[in-house]
């Protein structure tokens, strides 16, 4: 198909985008096209990029809050994610998809369990997915179940030897459906709940299948004092000794890190994923973006899942991204509205390898339409500082990935039957 | 005019709201009314209140951002202020009270320049305002021009020795209005920019007229350290001193508090405007709320002027308040969603002294309706949770106030005229 985005604003001037497939090939003149849109007085971006989900927590929105960590995972969050089934994960992911879709993210990058639900919510969505399962093994790697101390909660989910048998197959799965939006990745969930050697063998495994990897990574001070108990190392040195890092590791959070350990991210060239948000409900830390960035890091934007957001609205991440950095910093100028619009959009595509998050010809045809006639967007004298600091993922007025359009006028396909099953499934969650 | 809000979502039940003239009559009977709303799948919470703004400065939006605070007053802001008329206020307030209107707030404490247009705005947009002008002398009382150290663009507003007789003035033609939802106020800038004696004089002509004092306080540490120098003590040390403090006093920010200082604000019954995305956005520091709240005192929230958050929206600034103390204490458990909310609403009320912030008979009528079907409001466990933590200003639909809707089904009488005249004066104002 192809599609014309007529009398658009670009980059502070009015133009025509001209779409074929699933690529931006022309920029500026008028061309004929299968479908036309109306651009007035709506400006062109290159669509969001989430860089760090667990879509389906969408179904936990709302349900525990404000409690302290571990008994907010041991009590609420782990008991629920243990009662999952596939069906839950794949209308959890639907709506996670359709809040993304409405609130301008055209991209993310997931890790969540029983994915194959993920993997057929976003074939259907249309969105694109850097999906994975969550690796864990618990360190139990040969060892027998009573050598491992897990509490009930885990040990119900019988992780015991089969995570590496699992990824294989969900990565085969994916490859197989030969869609293009649809990329596996191999998600280890931290360095305090996967093995060493399992840690090796995915580094191995996703080279030779050219995956990207999806880690937390330094979340909390908690994960540094007993790394540095367990290792001898902070997590950083710890994971460059195994041989684990690459350009190919997206890195979540990155609260905790020494100057040493941003200059080790560096050489190996991780990707990292920031999430402000979630940093802040949950009081993980600050993570240090100023040194990271000069140190030449690629740097992205996570929204995290909705448990700890409780929101996937990257317009509002953008904001809280630089504002928390304002005020850890102590200085106004610290991460200006560029740089937050950037970590949402270039730097996610930098991140996960994505030929998008930039409106140019021969790109990824990924573009959303900002309604700039909005009270909160008036006046404009500068688009980029009123979409970090004032928009929210309600001015989106049209979404398109890949070519197809996704949203328009703000309507989404299925939006009242999505919604729906995803009420039912997350109230017969609890009750089950 | 009396209106029927039936099948309602109200505390977690289904039920009806009546309001007669501006009150809320009845809840739960079904009465005949004039005008009946339908609020099948919406909730009806308070309407918000905002209780610290310069509405105005929406005409500011996205003029300059990420810069050194003193060189943004300096060469943008105030250059910018001096030149604003009182028709660009009017439009300018218009806007901000469109933009209110649309993400659910309903009252709000104002201090700004040429506040005669912020009057006009209000009476016209319908909602509650308590309206001051900016009371600023700096320290010229008596004092001959060529002793006062002003720069240019200070000098040009002229106030010497006026701020006075154009404060008594503003409140008694507000007082003529006899409109009960525009409440006359007087606005002292800050201890740095008024004159012990005018805040003398201020103190005792707000108790003789029965006036709110909105005053910036504490907000920079900058703020206290030329106050000790100054006058040997802390801000609101020297507040009480001078005899100024009273419960009549709504001071915003209130970052720098030493534990004293918390104390003899409680001992004053002072009232607090909170102003987290302001205070994260110009670095100026984090309120101590949880010692604060557990003096108890009375909590509310602003958004503080458009050129530093740079929007209206209390959904988001609940949001930010929550998080920004879960971080800084460095504890997931504080301020829960519930608190965050009550500072938007039964807060402000008790702030602003408004017969208003919660729905109970013989309340003021003062209501909005959440429209439930969102996606970023399902699954929905906990609607203040979701409230705090995920919804935006767009889930509002409804808007009442003073027993009148302001909008229905998101639609605001006059809005395009409005984006476009406040479009207009903020292009001239630049050009000017």
């Amino acid at each position: 198909m192809s599609i014309l985005i007529k009398n658009v604003l670009l980059d502070g001037k009015e133009t025509g985008i001209y779409i074929e497939d699933n690529e931006i090939r022309e920029i500026g003149a008028v061309v004929e096209a299968e479908f036309v849109i109306d651009g007035k007085n709506k400006a062109a971006i290159p669509g969001l990029i989430n860089t760090h989900t667990h879509a389906a927590m969408t179904l936990f929105r709302s349900y525990a809050d404000d409690m302290e960590l571990f008994k907010w995972l041991q009590t609420k969050i782990w008991p629920l994610e243990a009662k999952l089934t596939e069906d839950d994960v794949y209308w959890g992911t639907k709506l996670a998809c359709l809040e993304m879709i409405k609130t301008g993210t055209v991209a993310f990058n997931d890790m969540y369990w029983h994915a194959k639900g993920s993997v057929r919510a976003v074939d259907e969505m249309g969105l694109r997915g850097i999906l994975s399962g969550v690796f864990i093994d618990f360190f139990d790697m040969g060892k027998r179940d009573s050598e491992i101390e897990l509490s009930d909660t885990f040990r119900c989910r019988s992780f015991e030897s089969k995570a590496l048998e699992l990824n294989k197959k969900l990565v085969k799965e994916i490859k197989n459906l030969e869609n293009e939006r649809i990329i596996p990745a191999i998600g280890p969930h931290a360095i305090y709940t996967v093995s060493k050697e399992s840690l090796q063998w995915i580094k191995e495994f996703s080279d030779k299948e050219n995956l990207l990897i999806h880690i937390h990574l330094s979340e909390t001070e908690n994960e540094v004092r007993d790394c540095e108990e367990k290792y001898g190392k902070r997590p950083v040195e710890f994971l460059e000794e195994i041989g684990f890092l690459g350009g190919n590791v997206v890195a979540a959070h990155c609260n905790w890190l020494s100057s040493e350990e941003i200059g080790i991210l560096k050489k190996y060239n991780v990707k990292i994923a920031y999430n402000p948000v979630s940093n802040m409900k949950l009081a993980s830390g600050t993570m240090p973006y100023s040194d990271m960035k000069n140190s030449g890091l690629t740097i992205s934007l996570g929204t995290d899942g909705c448990a700890s957001n409780n929101n996937l609205d990257l317009f509002e991440s953008m904001k809280f991204a630089a504002l928390l950095q304002k005020l850890a910093g102590n200085d106004t100028t610290i991460m200006p509205a560029k740089e937050a619009f950037e970590i949402a959009t270039i730097g996610g595509a930098n991140a996960l390898g994505l030929n998008s998050g930039v409106i140019e010809e021969n790109r990824l045809a990924d573009i959303i339409l900002i309604d700039l006639k909005k009270p909160e967007l008036t006046p404009n004298y500068n688009l980029i500082s009123n979409l970090v600091y004032s928009a929210k993922g309600s001015c989106v007025d049209t979404v398109i990935c890949d070519g197809r359009i996704l949203m328009q006028n703000r309507i989404v396909k299925d939006e009242p039957e999505i919604l729906e099953n995803a009420e039912r499934v997350a109230g017969d969650l609890i009750s089950r």
